[in-house]
């Protein structure tokens, strides 16, 4: 049988320097736990337009669609803001989660006790903090029909349009429904139902499928803004969040500033099922390119190696060894061993992008 | 010639007693300032629907398109959870935006300094905050067509549409451009037009806008997802954001509960010029209608009395009656008086609504 294949994607910005980090752990995993991957790399974002004149090609395309995993770095840089939006950067990702149907966006929301004190908020209410996002990834007002810039009565309108069918909505329900059974079986679906049809339909199917599959959930229904406010309010109020691909977008990264350490946060993007029984997968940090300091050995990379811990507990079914490389992260942490992004206002020396991850090897 | 006329729409939940507040102060301002306002009172919401079957009547529509102001309260509580879409609290709410064309809507995060304590976070991060957003009121996808729930393939779609005409953007970028004039000259423009058209048109509008006529403002542009994360990281970096009508329903209230206080926060939707050139404008504050407390003497009259106090300033021309009126608050505040909404850990005995008016009457 051959080796479960991943596609590294490092993209733009620090994306290169965090993900070569996650290269030697994959690679130890192989040397030290006999897990072996059939890794793959190849280019998205400005660094595919640079080489190829699009942010990602067909041909990188199709590789995506046949590995097990892709792990994805961060796209974009201010030299590519002047490009058409059909090229610019982002263009490469959405392609991505929209052709690969990576409907489900896991984005957990954890707050690590050794930075507690990182938050902009105060410490208790942020401690042992657990939230997990499920973000509808392929649909919404980020891929409907029609969209674009039109000429009407003599000027220009812009349009975009917010769409969701019942089954779109249904299977990213049953996401979050199956993660919240593995935790504290409560989920939050949040929309606009007061002043969106869409939202109206999201709640309905929602509570439908929480009805008929999932009795043993308890499910309540917010707002979008009352779930921004009581984010901030009381982010500890909540399991798991379930919203749209716009909601998700800002609601995820407000909770993921309530930690405190954005170099920290991993994400998952899953699919349905392939014949081998995996999710389509696809799994980056949520911080992006930084290019203010990018090739300065300064990027965490702990976010883009706890992507790769959530992929070795969605794609490759090896929830103890993603225990594991967690437990090795938060032991670094413990020590007191910092990158600049971690530093707090009684200073120290930072480490680099590579001694971070060498201390994290040295505590798997 | 006649007195400036008010139409004070009360609403449901705790929009009653709170307004009964606010009569109060419109009266000391006819009787000890020389201030004296025709007032009419009439339904909204709720309370509309009960007596008329509709959240908003053609006669009350009418009243308020003539009027210098509306003073609105709150709408909406569980008991109305269950009517159809179109005759939800929220529509009387949306009609009366819609219908007097009220495109601005103002909303200041601030922070006072007798209350930073209450804030989620960190002290020194809300200290002295003072946003104001600028929030498009009457487009955007709360009003795009098409919209609905259809039937397509066999399943249900929900559908609403985002929606923005170049005029559209521009007026309510004009709006932005002259608060700032009277701050701190900086505004930042909020979109997402790395995934949506519609935020491209807005970000070239408001860049022409500005170019052309606002040449001494300082422009930015940042995505809805960062600002987000912006609000919770260092919300002092902000002076005045123009943002969309959906982002500025999340972001404004993410902003307002920064500040620890919903209970103080007013707003302003302002429209165009009427023929005695006052604007279109309807005043109300942030809270909701509160129904868990209502009828209990608990509420906190403050964020409606401020919200008089813009309609002075900006309907009534009367600036330093506004800031009269804003002082009498902040003493009232500085001698520790307080609604329980503004108790802290450290106890004490809350006073009731009524008492609260009284002692801003005192104060004034
Ligand atoms: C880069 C951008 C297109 C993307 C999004 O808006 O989805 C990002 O903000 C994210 O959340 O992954
Ligand atoms: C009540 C609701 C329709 C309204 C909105 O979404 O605009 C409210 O949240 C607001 O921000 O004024």
């Amino acid at each position: 049988m051959s080796n479960p294949s991943i596609l590294i994607l490092a993209g733009d910005g620090i994306g290169p320097e965090v993900m070569d980090e996650v290269k030697k752990i994959i690679t130890w995993y192989g040397d030290k736990r006999g897990l072996a991957f059939d890794v793959t790399e190849d280019l998205v974002g400005g660094a595919a337009y640079d080489a190829h004149g699009v942010p990602l090609t067909d041909e990188t395309m199709a590789k995506a669609q046949e590995v097990d995993a892709v792990m994805l770095g961060a796209v974009g840089g201010p030299k590519y803001d002047v490009l058409d939006f059909s090229v610019k950067p982002e263009r490469g990702l959405l392609r991505l989660r929209k052709e690969m149907d990576l409907f489900a966006n896991l984005r957990p929301a954890q707050c690590f006790d050794a930075l507690a004190d990182f938050s902009s908020l105060k410490k208790d209410l942020v401690a042992g903090l657990d939230i997990m996002i499920v973000r509808e990834l392929t649909s919404g007002v980020y891929f409907g029909q029609p969209r674009g810039i039109f000429e009407e009565n003599g000027e220009r309108v812009g349009l975009n349009t917010q769409r969701y069918t019942e089954s779109e909505i249904a299977r990213v329900a049953r996401s979050a429904f199956e993660l919240a059974k593995r935790r504290d079986n409560r989920v939050t679906s949040v929309e606009k139902a007061n002043v969106m049809e869409s939202g109206i339909l999201w709640r309905e199917v929602v509570t439908a499928i929480r009805d008929a599959e999932y009795p043993e959930i308890e499910l309540s229904h917010m707002y979008a803004d009352n779930c921004a406010m009581q984010l901030v309010r009381r982010p500890k109020q909540f399991d798991v969040i379930l919203t749209d691909n716009l909601f998700g977008d800002i609601l995820s990264d407000c909770a993921a500033m309530l930690t405190g350490s954005l170099g920290m946060l991993p994400s998952a993007s899953l699919g349905a099922p392939m014949a081998n029984g995996r999710p389509k997968a696809m799994y980056e940090p949520v911080h992006g390119s930084a290019p203010d300091i990018a090739g300065q050995g300064k990027a965490n990379p702990i976010a883009c190696i706890l992507s790769f811990a959530m992929a070795l507990r969605y794609s490759f079914d090896q929830g103890d060894e993603a225990t594991r490389l967690e437990k090795a992260v938060e032991k670094v942490l413990a020590d007191g061993v910092r990158t600049a992004d971690l530093m707090g206002p009684e200073g120290g020396t930072p480490v680099s992008t590579t001694e971070m991850g060498a201390k994290i090897l040295a505590a798997l």
